[in-house]
């Protein structure tokens, strides 16, 4: 249960439950700005608030630290038109779970599933234990979790619907070497949140009442800068040391909303997801200097700003000439390849890092899109053809989901699909 | 490299390196109780002075979000007479690295290796990167990093040393079903931090410049609460749920140096390691309901309290009969065979999680102590001859290391071993 010493911290206004989590009545109608940059200021008003007095007295003891702004209270709110991993800056830590429906699941079944793990998000999100939670305490603190579901074709199959043709693996491309074993699956879970304890029990409690129906395909677990790290806003590393990530539309923004969202049928105001397992080859990138590594991104590796010049948010130049009439940004660059070069190319990117204590280390790389074949396929299909990138990655696991809209409370996410 | 921007949240006062990084000159000699606590009041008293104006202003826009306290750039000293696991309460993340020392590498080959991973270990904790470092920036946020050398029965021998009887593996317990995959090693690298992201980064440099002399024998990753979900002194819980940890001497405490530091030859002022892999069935532990949970570890599940009453951190009353003249905590109770029953008994343990993707849930248990054989060995064999908790879990891995006395500056961790 939340603590009233530590809601100096709570960095949105959304109350958490229990008799000891007070909650400022004007702060209850939150707007999406405010859950996402206001917070840090009601923090700052509450933790200043708390803090002036004892900062200006001598150090405390051991025994009683000073205190500071806890992140383990901020809550994500669960209901809404679309699912919340689209809302908000990604979290630390997130687990990618598919599972594939048990023989003979059927509509019916499915609706029961996607009622009772609806109702396990919504409640651990909350920072309130799942129904039949047999560890109550590990879902006081939240830290941003977010639950959110995608559907694979077996599953759209299963409920009696069409399948859509892009719900289906991607055209082969040339540089993969999938393995059955990252690849596919019928109903994806993807959990995520800032502490990874928290983080594991909520996995568990979903993937206990998910496995009456499904028996677990592929797991992959991801990591980005922690909370607290870095100033918010700075863009994520990945292994190879690359700033990674720089032109992606912002969590909830509009620009989000064109790249992403559908309006046909049951998928109305949802989205697309593929995840590709990415393995990266440090021990060959170690043997490229940087300026190698920066003409293979085509950005600077210490700043991630473009090799034109500028500032790492800053357009890249890619017509600009050297002194000797060659391009500045290599012809097979990352940066040139994977640029959106029609409107329709833009995407929504929610990529981590993965380090396997046994099976190497690379990017679990994750799109959001309205339509995959139409605006994912082309890109890849440039990457597959040339990117210098490609001499150390190696695509290892794909798969596509169906990420059906978010629900009201007393709803459930796939009702539009289950019920229609 | 340290923003100036982000200043405000580094929470003790060791500098960090770069012109970008001011620090006042009298906070620059602090003790270890500075290091603990009085930094959080420095991290407020900074964070107000610049935060308080704009906690008076609106809300930031969402290009300028308002500043927080940041996590990354705390740095804790590397150098100094114990290695810095013992000194610090345990970070987020931690890897521990087990490796094997290849064919014919010998006494002076050892002292080359030590110098080197010591020189990577004293840079990189400091937010430097190593001399080597291919990804400089993602050393310059170390968020607690610390690095500890263990040297098994391999590298003592190798150094031309005779290797101390308890340098071996712990005598087989009846409950052990370890494997060769999680036991055992010549050279111990643990690497710990508040961000996975940059643990990811040292443990890669560590292990690169390890490469010529070892091979990796095993890798096992953990996890606890992240820094800022809950409020600082709140004891960890285990993937069963149960507070973990309670009874436990703090990190840099009299009590501490008195259980784990060694008086004798090139280990004078070390200490040793135990890493035992304790796989968690977590599946049949949900069958038990949670007064049977708390039967079992003799503490109440909610809050880590005594049965006996209190709270969590009063003594248990292992004399206290119920009502009907039984012994309120069960005969086999975790907590009253787990209990120290001489001085001699008292160990130091910096315990993590960890949840595989394809392998099963558990705990990392490490345990720090002068002699295992005299501290540890006892309890391992009560716990092993009854407590209720083995019904759920089983020791996979277990290995035993000398952990050598910290450095000064100019020296190498080992120096007393090796050049002695």
């Amino acid at each position: 249960m939340a603590r009233t010493t530590t809601d100096a911290g709570r960095a949105d206004g959304t109350p958490l439950p229990g008799p000891a989590a007070p909650v400022a009545p004007a702060r209850r109608g939150v707007s999406r700005r405010d859950l996402l940059t206001g917070g840090l200021v009601a923090g700052w008003g509450a933790a200043i608030a708390l803090g002036v007095d004892s900062a200006r007295r001598p150090a405390p003891t051991a025994a009683t630290p000073a205190p500071e702004p806890l992140n383990g209270t901020v809550v994500v709110p669960f209901h809404g038109p679309q699912q919340a991993a689209l809302t908000v800056t990604p979290q630390t830590h997130s687990i990618h779970t598919a599972l594939d429906l048990r023989p003979g699941t059927d509509r019916a079944a499915l609706a029961r599933l996607m009622r009772l793990l609806t109702d396990d998000a919504a409640r651990l999100t909350q920072g309130r234990p799942a129904l039949a939670d047999t560890e109550p305490e590990m879902a006081s603190t939240p830290a941003r979790l977010t639950v959110t579901f995608g559907f694979g074709p077996g599953f759209v199959a299963a409920a009696g619907a069409d399948v859509p043709a892009w719900l289906a693996p991607l055209p082969a491309f040339s540089i993969d070497r999938l393995e059955e074993r990252w690849s596919g699956g019928d109903l994806l879970l993807e959990v995520a949140c800032d502490d990874p304890t928290v983080l594991a029990h909520a996995h568990r409690m979903l993937r206990k009442d998910a496995r009456a129906f499904t028996t677990v395909r592929w797991v992959q677990q991801g990591f980005r800068t922690a909370h607290g790290t870095s100033a918010p806003g700075t863009t994520m590393r990945n292994l190879f040391g690359q700033v990674d990530g720089t032109v992606n539309p912002a969590p909830g923004s509009a620009e989000q909303a064109r790249a992403v969202l559908r309006s046909d049928g049951w998928l109305e105001g949802g989205t697309t997801l593929v995840v590709r397992r990415i393995a990266m080859n440090l021990d060959t990138w170690d043997e490229v200097d940087r300026p190698g590594r920066g003409a293979s991104v085509g950005r600077r590796m210490s700043d991630g700003a473009p090799l034109t010049g500028g500032v790492e948010h800053d357009d890249v130049d890619l017509d600009a000439l050297d002194g000797t009439g060659l391009p500045v940004v290599n012809i097979a660059a990352h940066v040139r390849r994977a640029r959106a070069t029609t409107p329709d190319e833009v995407f929504y990117r929610r990529a981590y890092n993965y380090e396997s204590e046994t099976d190497g280390a690379g990017l679990i790389f994750t799109t959001y899109q309205a339509d995959p074949v139409r605006q994912l396929v082309p890109v890849q299909q440039r990457l597959a053809e040339a990117d210098l990138l490609n001499t150390w990655t190696t695509p290892i696991g794909s798969a596509v989901f169906a990420i059906p809209p978010g629900c009201a409370p007393g709803g459930y996410v796939g009702e539009t699909l289950l019920e229609g």
